[in-house]
């Protein structure tokens, strides 16, 4: 295993510690690393809380601040943070207006959010992201998972929240967010989780996973390497086949972790021309690493739905250590 | 070689496609992919005109925009821009005031955009960036290398020019800047240049390369993997042996495009702690993939000095695809 870390014990409270003096102009870590929080609370706004397995780095701390989430939970690499921990977080960061979860669907996360939701004092919504196309259970879930478009989900509603929507009004618009929200990804090589010391799965060296998890899931397959072009007509006809109908939409292709800037945007140049030419007008762009899979090699794509409420709310300023623009 | 692509030949002209697409907003691709400029120019304002091998992204193309470049001219993977691409370029965005040129010190670019100089109609100046302590000459330079160092130059006289600063107050500028700056990197893994097929050059499985240039040129040794403290210690003492003195600092700790997020704010923290040990105070801070080796594994420090000026001009407003705040 080559990483850059001290002892495998510590790479998430080191990491952690980094990033929140990095970010100290936006965030503060809660005590006993329970949390990352935003610096500074806006009064009479709902509260938006996420977390989960860590390794997927920016997502979720790194999307904590103005537009986007009030707290966020690191959980060990790949594994769920604990219901204390949002416990910790809904009572630090709710400030009379209530607690929207939002929460990727793998069974430890989901369990632990429920559970926390129950034992906290404040007034909780949850929304479920489950925007992979790629299969309907997996290892990790059931039902499909939450893999990038988690981070849409987190944008949209964060935007709202800072226009003072109540609880139930940013629930119903996670839930439709993430019902117009479509992913599917690929990987080129396996990732090693720290702590287990060797690669999560292997591929041949002319071998992908198509259809990959963000934990080094299986997906639909394992096939020969194919071209950018013939990957990206697999996954937009995966995603448009469940998503139906033309009109608007933002496109977001995620690397994993482990692979250049140059390939991403060539796989977005292939995704989007497929994506118009059946009637899906790319009037959205991101491209980069937003919900990695600590150094895998490989992408998603991810089309979510765009109306004029929607696209305003993405076009919302946002200042976050990872996604910034508008102020 | 594993890489999403369709053939080696058309990576540059696709992934720049992609790029000029997701980033219309900003950035126009100019005829024969020869350059990337800033969508609107703005009028009376000295030209930023940068460029290199490509697979360094997002420098260049990734820094065009308010606040940094005006335009960029990105070579073939790890190969200088030829003289033509600059001469057009500057003919694009120069609207009077003249041109200056942030070149990293690799002896073909070097060439090239002195040739470029000689050749176009614009007044030209030229800041060539050499920020790498790890080495004195190298595999393709005479005199230090040009690093991540240079993205700092990029946005600190960027933000200058905004100001309406004259093209040779832009030069001793820049000039000021990257004699404030040192860089050292360590590689954990080798990169693979599409053209080639192959590894750059090969690490043993227990093998680290301290001082590694960005192009996968050797250090100053190849050693056994060591702790994440260990490589910080020996890197911020190279850094600070050369940079004399005390005072306020950025500190950029940039992916080479293979390392996770995690790892980098780990290296952060290792970072930080040891430059104020020396009375190096971190005011400034940079973490992620900014002047990447395609998919090489490790990071490299970054260490600028601050004095009032030049801190007012690294937090103006910048808007490029790659760097955004303040607007």
């Amino acid at each position: 295993m080559k990483k850059l870390i001290n002892s495998v014990d510590t790479v998430l409270s080191e990491s952690l510690d980094g990033f929140s003096a990095a970010h100290s102009d936006i965030v503060t870590l809660g005590p006993e690393r329970k949390f990352v929080r935003r610096a500074t609370l806006k009064p009479g706004k709902v509260a938006l809380i996420s977390g989960g397995g860590s390794g997927h780095e920016p997502l979720h701390a790194g999307f904590v601040g103005h537009g986007m989430l009030d707290a966020a939970c690191p959980g060990q690499v790949f594994t769920s943070p604990t219901p204390d921990q949002m416990i910790a977080a809904a009572e630090a960061v709710d400030i009379g207006a209530g607690v929207l979860f939002i929460v990727k669907n793998y069974e430890g996360d989901v369990m632990n959010f429920d559970m926390a939701a129950e034992m906290t004092g404040s007034e909780i919504a949850i929304v479920v992201t489950d925007d992979d196309v790629a299969v309907e259970t997996s290892t990790f879930s059931t039902g499909r998972r939450g893999v990038a478009g988690t981070m849409i989900v987190e944008k949209i509603v964060g935007a709202a929240a800072e226009e003072g929507r109540n609880l139930q009004d940013l629930k119903a618009l996670g839930d439709r967010v993430n019902s117009g929200t479509r992913s599917m990804g690929v990987a080129l090589t396996s990732c090693t989780v720290p702590a287990a010391g060797s690669p999560t799965f292997t591929l041949a060296d002319d071998e992908m996973e198509m259809g990959v998890g963000i934990h080094g899931e299986p997906g639909r397959r394992r096939v020969k390497l194919a071209s950018a072009d013939a990957i990206a007509d697999e996954m937009v006809a995966a995603i448009t086949g469940d998503l139906n109908g033309a009109g608007d939409a933002i496109l977001l292709v995620n690397g994993f972790g482990g692979t250049p800037a140059m390939e991403l945007y060539l796989m977005y140049n292939a995704a989007r021309s497929r994506l118009e030419k059946r009637g899906i007008r790319v009037s959205r762009s991101l491209v980069g690493n937003y919900v990695t899979s600590l150094e895998m090699a490989g992408c998603s794509l991810t089309v979510s739905r765009l109306d004029a409420e929607i696209a305003r709310l993405w076009d919302a300023p946002v200042h976050t250590p990872a996604l910034r623009w508008g102020m």
